[in-house]
């Protein structure tokens, strides 16, 4: 049952993802405009009530706010580069993926075409779109995102970092090594308990449970990093070496991968030989600080 | 308040780790008789109640149940070795750290002279033992697990893994690497985040969240591994790496660390360059399964 509402979108770049974003705004009873390169991709939002624009700047002018999600940053400031006057007094959410560095670039373009400017990562698959699973982050200047946060809470779970553009891209990627480094822990574990005959599915829970309980620390160790001080409440950095060593051990003698059990230790090694083995393990934010060079 | 119980039981080695889990048994009631290679060590739990034995044979005879918690598997044979015609008829329940392999080697050793063995990992500081928190593994007969459960239940949330006496070390070290991996996640992003001048707290909620999030996702990445078939049904490895492009890239345009995400890089560009590009993520099980050598 679509809602309705008067407060008009539009969307421009309607791959898989942009196709998923007006979808969801027109789901959510937005009047919705959408441009695209190759107008063929629009046909079924046309057909589920979207307005095609036949230009970019046509686009713009449709809506106080718009949605790009493009290819790169390149493509952004092609796209809109040629209708830049429209830019003037609008609102611009770029949710193409980038890094930090083109966000705050685009920032500073569009402000200087006059255009309100946010920068947002979407974590999420397009089919999760315009549900609670799809988490979208949005850095940029406060008052813009509460002045369309309404309209763009049709998305999913839309989230403000802060003021810094940057900030919603290297949220993305934190969270993408966190995604990935649970993933991995989980599969190095696997890989060893599956030489002992334990399938993938017995393993799974313990690894799901270790995950969850050592994220639940994270705030406290947090705390240490903050005030910049590492006493070994739970356990020194020299003691989980030593259990380092059994798992870089026990991961070559079952004949797996010792890549990641590798350098789980090395990071440990650096910041012991730095001085800080009866220290705890979050001081090892200073060896995750600077880059290392073989 | 003490329960009381005539379950009696012996612990041998009375470091750190041993003496916690002496006086656990005691404050659970248990008459508990104790050994050490130094006596000192004993003063504290003697006062509590223990009985000190004045030979690692004597402590075998104490009891039908032995607990043994010393500096490696070496240091378990050569106490062991020269009262081993006490064992015959006891149960040992070897809790020293060590590798599969080693305790696959003890409880062959341990069962050639008479004793039921099972081998354990303690997931825990000793402070923490004798309250849930503390995860106790084992593994071996289970029937000798369940004989003596009511007993070893004194020393915190205790777990049986299967017949396989390698199980136990096994899962800690599969359980440590996730424990280290979530951890230096939060700290890549976290380094990341603070070039952006955003502190350690605010950032760890959000790392927090993801880490508990993609933990719900392992039993079902688990069916597709035990399957040995990975769809994309939520996203192609080849669209995953291109992310890791982003994060590498940003890890170094921000000036932190890189190899963390170096590495997972690496393991999904040889899954691709496999031919698995277009999988799911689980495929590179296959990866993580083999040594790798530069």
């Amino acid at each position: 049952m679509n809602r309705t509402t008067d407060t008009s979108v539009t969307v421009i770049g309607l791959g898989l993802m942009g196709r998923a974003l007006a979808g969801a705004f027109l789901k959510a009873g937005h009047p919705t405009t959408v441009w695209n390169r190759t107008s063929a991709k629009a046909g079924q939002l046309v057909a589920e009530g979207a307005r095609l624009a036949p230009t970019v700047g046509d686009a713009l002018k449709a809506s106080s706010l718009t949605i790009i999600c493009v290819t790169d940053y390149q493509a952004v400031r092609e796209l809109l580069g040629a209708s830049d006057s429209e830019l003037g007094g609008r609102t611009l959410i770029n949710l193409t993926s980038g890094d930090s560095a083109q966000a705050r670039e685009a920032a500073q373009w569009a402000e200087q075409r006059g255009a309100r400017y946010l920068d947002g990562a979407i974590m999420a698959i397009p089919s999760a779109i315009g549900t609670a699973e799809a988490v979208i982050l949005h850095s940029g200047p406060q008052p813009d995102f509460e002045a369309h946060r309404s309209t763009i809470d049709a998305l999913g779970t839309v989230t403000y970092l802060g003021a810094d553009h940057g900030l919603a891209s290297l949220y993305d990627v934190a969270g993408l090594a966190m995604m990935w480094s649970v993933l991995n822990a989980w599969l190095q574990g696997t890989a060893m308990l599956r030489t002992a005959g334990v399938d993938a599915a017995t393993f799974a829970p313990f690894a799901r449970q270790i995950a969850a309980g050592v994220a639940e620390w994270l705030p406290g160790y947090a705390e240490q990093i903050d005030r910049g001080s590492f006493p070994a409440e739970v356990s020194a950095l020299e003691t989980d070496a030593r259990a380092m060593n059994h798992l870089v051990e026990e991961s070559e003698a079952v004949g797996v991968n010792a890549e990641l059990p590798k350098l789980i230790k090395a990071m440990a090694d650096r910041a012991i030989a730095a001085g800080h083995g009866g220290e705890q393990y979050p001081v090892l934010i200073e060896e995750f600080s600077r880059p290392h060079n073989d």
